[in-house]
């Protein structure tokens, strides 16, 4: 199920641009990648594509109330390589 | 409602300079640009345009107790653009 | 009356070098410069001359309680200032 | 019965790459190192050898709630030493 | 009594190296130079001579629960300048 809810973000085989992401697109992602149990302090903090760009590695360890563990991999894994590939398709 | 308090600020179709407002017209000012939830935290907070000039991204994140995600938008697209502006319009 | 105990802290029409104040020095100066309601912060947390003149923006910011605006502009406005007389006095 | 815990982490002599540790694993270490008293918080966070690996001084004194004075040297004799290890192991 | 306290730390005329303190030592050395009532803090937070070595400045500010001014005349009177003499005693 959470292979369903991750691919249904996926258009013309690649994942569309985060700042198109509603907050629930975001939280969808983080389940999607493993992160189940992480995925709703997305939503209580209210973070949509555009904010997830905008997140630092400091905004991710201290802003989301989440255990070290985990968050210093939704930011290492995910939320760095997400703003990484954002900028290269939008600087051409 | 929110267009006519927004358009309250402007004078000779132009923004008066954030170091003249005073908090309410910076609670204002949020509220019309779409933050209607977080603007009284900058009454909460005391924050006059002269506050909010000095303000960084971290005062922003941290300082005011927004959710993450609203208070990364309202610093990048509004409080460091107000600075920027006036930076430029005072230093010609 | 504010006058009065701001002026009791000059000599020969000059500020007294910061690093020579008490607390309670420190604690008039803030309430004569217009920070009444924020005074006694510095008096809570022991500060003196000397460690007035160690604070950074971050001390002044987070280690008063201080509201967010107020404690902006009396670091800009004050405890900077202060400290690049004092420094400008010491280093000829 | 810690020494014990302790080598069980070796294979041929040399600790195996932190990259490879379960939570377990880096509890049972901080407990062989002499941090048995420490070593749970490991487990609160969730912190397993990948984590363990992009921890920094900060995340280590304040992500961890641990006293400052075990916290310093937990990352200075050993969080520190095992990245370097690592970085020096996997850029050949 | 301080005094006694204090010099009970000396040897051959000098301090001996702080790497070399207990925890007590520590406590003794802070309450003989005038930080009666802080010097507990570092029993608290277990910081023995070694970690002392290790603090910096933001760590002696918001990781030993003392009021701002002591704070900042402990680090930069104190630790800071044993940090620096233990320095220049051990790179010659």
């Amino acid at each position: 199920m959470l292979y369903v809810l991750y691919f249904s973000l996926v258009e013309n085989g690649q994942l569309p641009d985060p700042a198109e992401w509603a907050v629930l697109d975001v939280v969808n992602y983080f389940k999607a990648v493993g992160f189940e149990e992480q995925a709703n302090a997305f939503q209580d903090q209210e973070i949509d594509g555009k904010s997830l760009l905008l997140m630092t590695r400091n905004d991710v360890l201290t802003g989301l109330s989440l255990k070290l563990g985990p968050a210093l991999k939704i930011y290492e894994y995910h939320v760095k390589p997400l703003q990484t590939q954002h900028l290269k398709n939008n600087t051409s």
